[in-house]
């Protein structure tokens, strides 16, 4: 029986060399799905995926342009655009990836919604900046017209702020379950997961203002499949201790008491290294594998020859 | 066992009253899941949709609002981001409405696409306008730099025109019937699916400029997944006999060597009820039922007992 893999894929991961077109974010892809059919044969997959850039572009040409015969789409509804987006994008790579090995497996990109608490603190504190930067008149505007939070980001204006609360369930988890057991390779919870809430009196699903971390929500749908090994996938083949100095380390096979002890002493960077290894510490700590490696080093990450792993 | 029914949503089946803002749409999504789920304990359902409004506006402001740091997405792409918008709508309000009938079904959306002929005449002769109004000038400019067809539209200025080939195979095919299968309501081809060719060499997928027709492609999806019966949901509960004059006929049930009549003789009006006509009887020609029904006539027409029927 196959092993169950979760991949999560950084935002990042179909942009290089800052090249931000469809053209140039396919042919990426299509090097990340020959990484991921080599799994193929070995391991059930299913691949996660960041949306930084690409919703980020999203919302700048859907707010830009906006009018009143074609307004923005709001925050649930770009995430969604997204995801289909950069899924039609993996899933057509994987395909091409299998065509050109001579073999032929489904593959497919399901549009996910990622629960939320409506009472997650997260909402009082909105810390996460989206969209395009505005101008302070235009800021206050926006706070006052569209109750957006604005908040002055990097010195080069002001951004909207929105939640960033832990998801709680996956809404197609089970459809997800079925494809991968028939064999499939499933892209899933895109960019962290199209957020909603269930509303208090009939539990019905209503789409919010916010974003989920990508690797969090992975690693949810990681459990929730009961997947054996969670692998969070970026630009640097390890974690590293004393990141960027002379003495850096890269963390090899760990404990999650160990993982945790590095996440206390704080080694890893808010924002990028510090969700990674918290999703991957927490999905070890249910007796199961996480791992942190780069997409090339997939393969033997998986048979422990490469990248950080986790596991009690 | 139950019938499988493909049921194609027109393009403004999600807009009423000229209200376009994600809100409105959800709130009309969340009735057409009403009339859906109506229908849930007796037929196997795959839901396809158009997209022309959602896209119309994905590329007006991916146009309009580009820039050398977040590029216009291409038009496979925009469909691409528009399945996720319009299947996100959807799923989320097929499983409010079993929410609110104390049920719970497995609902999702499947990014698909859609395989045309590169050789389909189509190609050579493009008509379908997409995305914004140009003036003549910038039109001329767009036709050197992009290669952009461009063609004068109903006197407010230039679009650009693309090809609209039949759709020859739908890639996505077995994991919606896998799905379907499961218990599953899918939602899949939004927009007439992803335009996509294959190389000559290797057979790999490759997104095209063009617009599949909506009924077309969900025809296609149809007799791939064995479907029983495929219907065209519009804004009108008949195909009519003399459309708009004063001795206008509902059609009910006619055969497809009727239906062929009617639609040689001129009866259905091109980009409206002609290709929904000649979808619905395409399909009932192999032996099947083929449907022209509204959203609220659903449950009666798969029942004989409203809409137009073709079947032999």
């Amino acid at each position: 029986m196959k092993q169950r893999v979760v991949i999560a894929l950084g935002g990042n991961a179909l942009q290089q060399n800052g090249e931000v077109s469809a053209e140039a974010q396919k042919a990426v892809a299509e090097q990340v799905g020959r990484d991921i059919v080599k799994l193929a044969s070995k391991y059930e997959l299913i691949i996660a995926h960041g949306n930084g850039p690409q919703v980020g572009n999203i919302l700048l040409h859907e707010e830009s342009a906006a009018s009143e015969g074609a307004p923005a789409m709001p925050l649930d509804t770009a995430v969604a655009m997204s995801q289909g987006q950069i899924g039609y994008w993996l899933t057509q790579a994987i395909s091409n990836a299998f065509k050109r090995e001579k073999k032929q497996r489904k593959v497919a990109t399901i549009v996910t919604q990622v629960v939320v608490d409506r009472k997650d603190p997260a909402f009082r504190h909105p810390t996460k900046p989206i969209g395009q930067f505005y101008n302070a008149r235009e800021a206050v505007k926006l706070s006052k017209s569209k109750g957006w939070e604005m908040m002055e980001d990097s010195g080069r204006g002001y951004r909207r702020v929105v939640a960033s609360p832990k998801p709680i369930d996956i809404v197609e988890n089970r459809e997800i379950v079925t494809l991968v057991e028939s064999g499939a390779i499933v892209v899933a919870v895109g960019g962290g997961g199209i957020p909603v809430v269930r509303t208090k009196v009939l539990k019905l699903l209503k789409g919010v203002d916010a974003v989920v971390d990508k690797d969090f929500a992975a690693e949810k749908l990681a459990e929730l499949v009961k997947a054996d090994i969670f692998v969070s996938v970026t630009a640097v083949p390890n974690a590293f201790l004393n990141f960027g100095k002379s003495d850096q380390i890269a963390l090899g096979v760990l404990t999650t008491k160990e993982a945790k002890r590095y996440i206390h002493a704080g080694q890893f960077g808010t924002g990028s290294m510090l969700p990674k290894m918290e999703a991957v510490t927490k999905f070890a700590a249910r007796g199961k594998i996480g791992i942190i490696t780069t997409p090339a080093n997939l393969e033997l990450a998986l048979k422990r020859r490469a990248g950080t792993i986790i596991q009690d």
